[in-house]
């Protein structure tokens, strides 16, 4: 051919997922999706593209600026959700034939043109789990109990979350006069982890929060104790006696109360006054996730209760409550730390394929050992070199590798352990079984 | 709110699964990535959007002219996918680190700006699975067994894959004098389910061909037999002996001989001239899947061989043979025709909440139930009357209910058999399994 080539090449910021990691995040996302099944949550899925204007305006005007917003071919302005929030708003508000609460899950994509960075992809997997239609404490403690126990099943070392109330710094803001600046205080507050407190107490003067009030701010920000009662008692310091901050102090000590009696492990949890999370919608709980072992990639799981985001398309009351395990970001941190173990579920078998050999009964070699349920297997799909084939078994991390032999038999040959072995074509799937069995 | 609401609707041709539909996908879904495991395909993920000349020309004009294209906010000309096949070939291009062949599948939308009608969405689900770097026969054969096998453990009723080879059809236009006419001869044939022969006659002319060699065309679509050996039989006297289509009808036989070998059921195969396929790329073998119980809702499971499709991105030689459960039109279908059974993979037991009841101790039993893995467990999340979440219960297929007594024992109502009893916290997490096991 003389025509040029194209560049195989991905955008800026959207990455391929290889065999490997995406063998783990198939593992990953199925522990996600069995945790929630086994709270109650039900999945639903949302289309990728939204009307804009069911999406704009509701995450915050960065948001709305890195929308990948445009005409699609019929000249409707369409949009690629930026979250899984705000299209479950929506699908709460639409679909009344459904009895609330609603508990449902959502996993996948969402897009947001933001700089690409380290763990941070302008596409992004996502695995959302919300409550919508009740606003007690019981919802806010089991969203992070489930979270809490969908991350210890996935396995990925010790993490920690993080858990504020909003209403405790809009407390705060009330005893000092700003409650109009929340806004962007929680804007300033959100980056303090990534800038730092002087870039932060810049960020506030800019939004006419300076001198003492900022001190109040950021002292708040930072009065994270060595418990939660040290928290606690740090923080009630800081608001005024019978305010509105106290009594939402005093209802996220019940709900992280809760959330240990409803099964989260309480090493797992802990009070920090500095969340703020970034996106406009939360009107109170909020927390975030640190991934012990790597600190420093932002938060792997957040969430928070958004009581009027619905209330944007109904005008039915619908609460909501919930959270989204940043599965892209997670995978890549664990990739990062080295904490991945061995990718495949089952081990695999390659059949490998001589000149001389009858295909057929490769092929049914192969379906024999498939059907024990045991091992995955292949057949190598042409006759090139015998080493060729051991290489490629060798590459794909298989198990065995299985070779007939001229009398009918087979030879089976152990990657792992070295041995080999031959059995018949009728014994030989129940010996794989075995070998597997034994080893582990 | 004083502020005009927001219509809550999705674009058209895009639709949300609620939870019943999205439990019985995930179901389907687990099965198709778990047969495709068993026959040593790995997993990858590419992305939704694409650099747009990536993507444009390669499924010919029709696709490019229902694609998503635009320009994203960084002033890049992107599109996203319209299938799975061409992000494929630019992956297998790309990642040369990986030794071919590769075995790989991938699950997730395409979308497609084409007239919505029934079982046809803009956003649609796939499930592809592809043998990429071999050109022997195997890899037909192990395709078509194993998307055979994929829809026989998805129990969605009798299923006919129908087989073709274009190099068959090329065969009968070289003998006509006819090859530079081949494209729109496959693009008219491709409608002849939907349009019927009439039409597809009057397509034929416009792109000139009629009279004798139309009648050659059509003869040869409608010339599947009763069996195989009769469609052979039909098929080869259209045919010039020693040609290219006699060629190629030889190994289509033994294609399907070599399925039937590797597991195909003999039954859920059938060779079908009248297969053409509306994209491009396809060079040779080529299927489509019949679901017998809803005929008129279109191809379930299509594919072919794409020799040719990497070769737009690199020199290497890269052959490719794969398919596509249309998960999104076989759940449409699926739904229509009454065969989808119960969603729910384990029971469920709703957790009522009295007023006086101590939050705690209902999370705990939750916590319990959920614990022994047998059932999913969820707690009402406010203490509205017991009337309301009775009828919640039931709104939500829920198998028990269990109401703490003021003893501190719990009621269980099993709402399958309408049987009540009673049993201390301790033992009611394994008395609830154990009535599970019993009813199955």
């Amino acid at each position: 051919m003389d025509r040029p080539l194209i560049e195989p090449r991905t955008l800026r910021g959207f990455a391929d997922l290889t065999p490997t990691a995406a063998l783990h995040r198939r593992r990953l996302l199925r522990v996600a999706e069995d945790v929630f099944s086994s709270f109650g949550y039900d999945p639903i899925q949302t289309p990728a593209l939204e009307h804009a204007d069911v999406l704009r305006g509701k995450g915050g005007s960065e948001s709305d600026k890195q929308m990948f917003e445009f005409d699609d071919p019929g000249g409707r302005r369409v949009a690629l959700r930026f979250d899984l929030t705000v299209p479950l708003a929506r699908f709460a508000a639409q679909h009344t034939e459904l009895r609330p609460p609603l508990r449902l899950y959502q996993v996948g994509y969402a897009w947001r043109g933001e700089r690409p960075q380290k763990g941070r992809y302008r596409e992004f997997f996502q695995c959302d789990a919300d409550i919508v239609g009740e606003s007690g404490p019981s919802g806010d403690a089991e969203i992070l109990t489930m979270f809490a126990t969908a991350l210890s099943k996935m396995d990925v070392g010790p993490v920690l979350l993080r858990v504020n109330d909003r209403r405790v710094l809009n407390g705060l803001l009330t005893d000092l006069g700003l409650l109009d600046r929340t806004v962007p205080v929680l804007r300033a507050l959100d980056k303090i982890e990534k800038v730092g407190p002087d870039a932060v107490r810049a960020e506030l003067a800019a939004s006419g929060v300076d001198g003492a009030a900022a001190d109040r701010v950021l002292g708040f920000a930072a009065a994270r104790g060595d418990s939660d009662e040290e928290t606690f008692a740090g923080v009630g310091e800081l608001l005024a006696g019978g305010g509105e901050g106290r009594v939402a102090l005093d209802q996220l000590r019940r709900t992280v109360e809760l959330a240990v009696a409803a099964g989260a492990a309480p090493a797992a949890l802990r009070v920090d006054p500095g969340i703020a999370r970034g996106l406009d919608y939360y009107t109170g709980l909020v927390f975030e996730t640190t991934l012990l072992a790597a600190p420093d990639i932002g938060s792997v799981c957040s969430g928070g209760r958004y009581d009027d985001l619905a209330g944007l398309f109904t005008r039915q009351r619908l609460p909501g409550v919930g959270g989204s395990i940043g599965l892209s970001r997670l995978l890549a941190a664990l990739e990062a730390t080295g904490a991945l173990g061995p990718a495949r579920e089952r081990p695999l078998a390659v059949v490998t394929l001589g000149r001389d050999d009858d295909l057929r009964t490769l092929l049914g070699v192969a379906a024999r050992v498939r059907a024990t349920g045991a091992l995955d297997a292949e057949v190598y799909p042409a006759p090139v070199k015998h080493a060729t084939q051991m290489k490629y078994a060798d590459s794909r991390g298989a198990r065995f590798v299985l070779t007939l032999d001229r009398d009918g038999s087979v030879s089976v040959k152990d990657l792992r352990t070295g041995e080999r072995w031959s059995a018949g074509v009728e014994d030989l799937a129940a010996l794989l079984t075995k070998a597997v069995a034994a080893a582990g």
